[in-house]
């Protein structure tokens, strides 16, 4: 089968490469309808993280299952299924307090960017839809299986929610999704910190009510004159480099919250500005598993349309392109279609 | 005035100094009945932090009400007077949110081992006993002025509760005052992170569970054996350092919540270790004030006894040997009588 490999920093490539078997009796095999490349896989494209050997890329899918370990009993072949990123039990402690990303027994999921896939602990992994959705509905619910579940995850994690001010740091398909979280979650104000005129469009069209072009302690001002001089009351930090930390730090009031979901990169807090700082802090790798049957029901009942963060479409073949778009910002999101 | 001096590290003295006066007509002037030393005296005191000129030390008091400022309404001379350590005007919107140690008009309180003191901020800031409280009482209602008041926060911000398992780490007055808070919010289960025998005692008087002796590393590894390999769902970090704040962190089940009320020194938190930790972190100054209404009716109905951190009582003019005992580890904490 096809799938993308990474060989090195900027050298990805689609491969032939064999076809995923089952391994394990937990396990589900799944012929991908749509994969995406993913904000966190340009780290290593850029060579920030190492590429040790050639990587089978891409943790974000929706597809059809193909065929099931003998323990599997909640999906079965020709079940149309959205997972997470991390494979979940979604039965030990953790995942019943709500954080299968940190499953006990959790898996990495790897190599979306294919026409198949294998699927570690499919049971507490995977959610079928309801039948055969449409196909104007697969980006959304390609977008749940990361960058909506994630964003979703900040918001809730910055306590988003009615009478709240809410900010979001980062305007990538996580950041902006934050913003469709933070409106469905009921905030008040939602402001956006964004420098880019499309992202600031959709960003408006997912709910927000401000846009702060200015970076750093500039936008970190901005902000402060927008919330009378206190700083928001939630705010969602979507990048993971140590200035985008502490603009989201900073732009928080006393007794506030910060939901941070960008991949922490050389960050490093320090502690008696995080002490003085006052506020809660909570992030960490979305447990996506979790919020997935709430996210398939607004996508399908049309009550949120996160697939619009989807503006370049390639078949898999192409994947390159969509890595190098990316990369260059000239596409918030890639959509690949083996 | 007799008023406790620092010049230098290690250099603690009981000058003669000017009465305070009135200088806003938002102030009161108490006559101290109690004073004590904070673990946090001693960052000076050691040289941690530095001593830049003679500093009039402590903000730990309870006292009657000498004189007020044309402004203040709520107490009146000869009230008996419970105060924090940070002045609020208790009423902006952080005041109101339950952060007046962040208030937008904050002041910090300084030199309350002395005979009077000026507290700024009065109505906002002292919260009057009902009636002349009992002598017994008295070292009590002081400790609620910081170590309480600290050690509630500190289990506050980590969600101590019904059902909950809790770990102390750090067993100074605020960590064992922790253990008595996290005990009266409901919690099931307090493990208490120390190796001094008197204090583990105190630790049990006032609600520990169990005792970890081990540090560090070899603590994380004790606590989580005791917690079916997942961690405590509360921590509370009464420390400060470094090797506390991991150890807090690492002693943490993915999302559990760490309380932290240690006063940070040189540490920085890795943000991809605390990204995959996946815990809540919050903490920083105690907002003492907000609590003091109940913590004074819970000492005065006898439901708690937080002056038994006290275990060391001397004259005012004997403060330096306050310090040094509290430096050497002979005593927890030291009360002192103007």
């Amino acid at each position: 089968m096809r799938a993308t490999i990474m060989h090195a920093p900027r050298d990805v490539r689609v491969d032939d490469v064999p076809k995923p078997t089952l391994q394990n009796p937990t396990d589900a095999i799944i012929k991908l309808a749509a994969a995406c490349v993913c904000g966190s896989d340009l780290w290593p494209y850029r060579g920030t993280d190492s590429v040790d050997q050639p990587t089978p890329m891409g943790h974000e899918y929706v597809g059809i299952v193909e065929e099931v370990g003998a323990e599997v009993t909640t999906v079965k072949p020709g079940d149309f299924v959205v997972g997470s990123f991390f494979a979940s039990d979604n039965t030990c402690e953790i995942c019943q307090s709500g954080y299968q990303s940190s499953c006990i027994h959790r898996e990495g999921v790897g190599g979306s960017q294919a026409e198949y896939m294998r699927i570690p602990l499919a049971d507490g992994t995977l959610v079928a839809t309801p039948g055969m959705p449409d196909a104007d509905k697969i980006p959304s619910l390609l977008a749940a299986s990361d960058v909506l579940g994630t964003g979703w995850f900040g918001a809730v994690a910055a306590q988003a929610g009615p009478g709240k001010t809410v900010a979001v740091v980062g305007d990538g398909a996580v950041g902006l999704l934050a913003i469709l979280a933070a409106k469905q979650l009921g905030a008040e104000r939602i402001i956006a910190m964004s420098r880019h005129e499309s992202r600031q469009n959709l960003a408006r069209k997912f709910g927000a009510t401000d846009i702060v072009e200015e970076r750093g302690t500039a936008g970190v001002e901005k902000l402060k004159e927008l919330t009378d001089g206190l700083g928001a009351h939630s705010v969602i930090e979507a990048v993971g480099t140590q200035e985008s930390m502490m603009q989201a730090i900073h732009s928080t009031r006393a007794g506030g919250h910060v939901g941070y979901v960008g991949v922490s990169h050389d960050v490093d807090l320090p502690g008696l500005e995080l002490f003085f700082s006052h506020v809660h802090l909570h992030g960490g790798p979305a447990p996506v598993r979790e919020y997935l049957p709430h996210l398939i029901e607004l996508i399908l009942s049309g009550e949120i349309n996160p697939g619009l963060v989807f503006d370049l479409e390639l078949p898999l073949d192409d994947a390159a392109e969509g890595y190098k778009a990316m990369d260059e910002r000239r596409a918030i999101k890639a959509l690949l279609r083996p």
